[in-house]
């Protein structure tokens, strides 16, 4: 039964399109060397974390999915800023600004994209700065990129074996009809959304947590491989202590965008700071599996265990520390 | 016969998409405050300017035209990298990193896209840090974002009546055989491009200028409109003075992308010193008309002289000073 899971989880959509990403990593490398400080630009976060006085700026772009846009484009424009949002306080950093880029093939079409954009604007407190406007195109699509700025880093590149892994989640939410999202936040207070994500640039700074991940489009499971992709380790993910919302089916709630939702990899002694931070704010924040030596994820369910996945011999994105070596010094480049 | 060109001028698809941003220009307003210093963001220039320190980071993002990218990927991805980095160094910044989203039906599509990226990428010496990729998708479609730093500014806000209108570019280069793109930057020498693009931010440094904008897709004349168009301003463009590569069409170089080309709105005592700078790079720096009163753009060609455009009767993109009150104080709300 545990292997069924498995079976059927490695099939889903979202974990086979973040192998999307392969050629772009094999394109881009590891790192590249910011041009002022010649420091350098780790890649497959994220974010790209530009190094800037004692902190860093942060960028990402994400491309909206096309099935989103077509068929609901209010909630595609929603979740663009959204995702990028998530993405800057998952680095442990506060967003500055996002822009865009939207295709459709009328000013109609792109009035439901653009209202579902500016009300994430408002609801995230982040502007909407600038962008490129197509309403002559045979297509509709978004695109959403943002700049933000951390002091401390959250990294995809730090989690260790013997680390505790969180799920840091709000079970507050209703699921999509059609698609594995799990909506916790356009019902939500914009205070308290923008509270909930606060916790994470808090977290950074307290010293408590430097490595983590913003769960996204492949969910726990695919996020969490990816987590170990560009961190070099294994984890064993314990399913029976993942939390669910009641009203959800725990394989869709795996492989579901929880629109808030985060994986830390911290010290087994941070994870009651940890926990207590998040206690007054009625988020999950539980213990679900650990780190691992080795490249294996392990599902565990009571006294079953199944080797879900070895990247050792199957990539996800590429982005990996044995793809170009990246814990090498790059500064001999 | 000016009034011919005028009329076929007008019709142009370039001129034409500008005017799909009219209803985004409604929707963001003339300006958004920082969320760090409150200072107001304009919006409707080459990059957002978000105060930082003592200068100011710079923020944007293009879509690239689809049939581009449908029939010359690896130019749009080339194209979508120069753009960006153009508008950086348009505001008189120098870019930090880029970021890319794109769709494809499948890897190898890509892959052409990702190829124009990678040697932009290296000829204009900016990284690519990260982005999306959809290799599932039903279009192919590239949407590039770039952050950029600038110590001084040169903006589309500041053309002030009784300044000079300065065309710089570079004559030396072909025309694309399908597209109004003028190609001075495939061919260059990466250095030399650098060294071209790096005289802008020296130019807003030395004082000597703080107003112009990158020509684009609109071309010299859809450029000056747009750029009359934030000013507040008309202006009388001086036909006979447009230098033009003799192996093209003058009408077609009018609305052509030039690669690099910028539209510079300069105090009348500083166009000598601006022309000495350019002078040795073997560059176009040439007055080709002045500011006026008003929010006419007037042709003149010998004795001839037709209104063009009438901005006060017919907006093109909608970021003017009018549409949400620019000249107002913004610290007021």
């Amino acid at each position: 039964m545990l292997s069924e899971l498995a079976t059927e989880l490695r099939q889903t959509l979202g974990l086979l399109h973040k192998r999307d990403i392969q050629p772009v990593a094999r394109h881009l490398g590891a790192w590249v060397p910011d041009n002022t400080t010649q420091k350098p630009i780790w890649l497959g976060d994220d974010c790209a974390a530009i190094p800037d006085g004692e902190g860093y700026l942060l960028l990402a772009a994400e491309g909206m999915w096309s099935v989103l846009v077509e068929t609901e484009p209010w909630f595609a424009g929603w979740c663009g800023v959204l995702v990028n949002v998530s993405d800057i306080y998952a680095m442990g950093g506060k967003p500055i600004a996002v822009v865009d880029a939207l295709w459709s093939q009328s000013t109609d079409q792109a009035e439901q994209l653009w209202q579902g954009m500016q009300a994430a604007s408002k609801a995230f407190n982040v502007p909407i700065v600038g962008g490129h406007t197509h309403c002559h195109s045979p297509y509709k699509a978004l695109s959403v990129a943002i700049l933000g700025r951390a002091q401390q880093l959250i990294t995809s590149f730090n989690a260790q074996p013997g680390d505790t892994l969180l799920l840091v989640t709000d079970l507050k939410g209703q699921p999509h009809p059609k698609y594995p999202f799990w909506d916790a936040a356009t019902m939500a207070e914009p205070q308290t959304l923008q509270a909930h994500l606060n916790l994470l640039p808090a977290l950074a700074e307290s010293g408590l947590c430097d490595a983590g991940k913003d769960i996204s489009m492949g969910g726990l499971v695919g996020t969490l491989l990816m987590l170990l992709e560009t961190s070099g380790c294994g984890a064993e993910l314990d399913l029976e202590a993942i939390p669910c919302p009641s009203d959800l089916d725990f394989k869709q709630w795996l492989v579901s965008f929880p629109s808030y939702g985060f994986l830390l990899s911290v010290r087994p002694d941070c994870v009651e700071p940890i926990q207590q931070l998040f206690a007054p704010h009625d988020l999950v924040c539980t213990a679900i599996g650990q780190i691992t030596p080795g490249h294996t994820l392990t599902l565990k369910s009571s006294a079953e265990s199944t080797s879900f996945w070895d990247l050792s011999q199957e990539s996800l994105t590429g982005f990996s520390p044995s793809h170009a070596d990246r814990k090498h010094n790059p500064s001999n480049l």
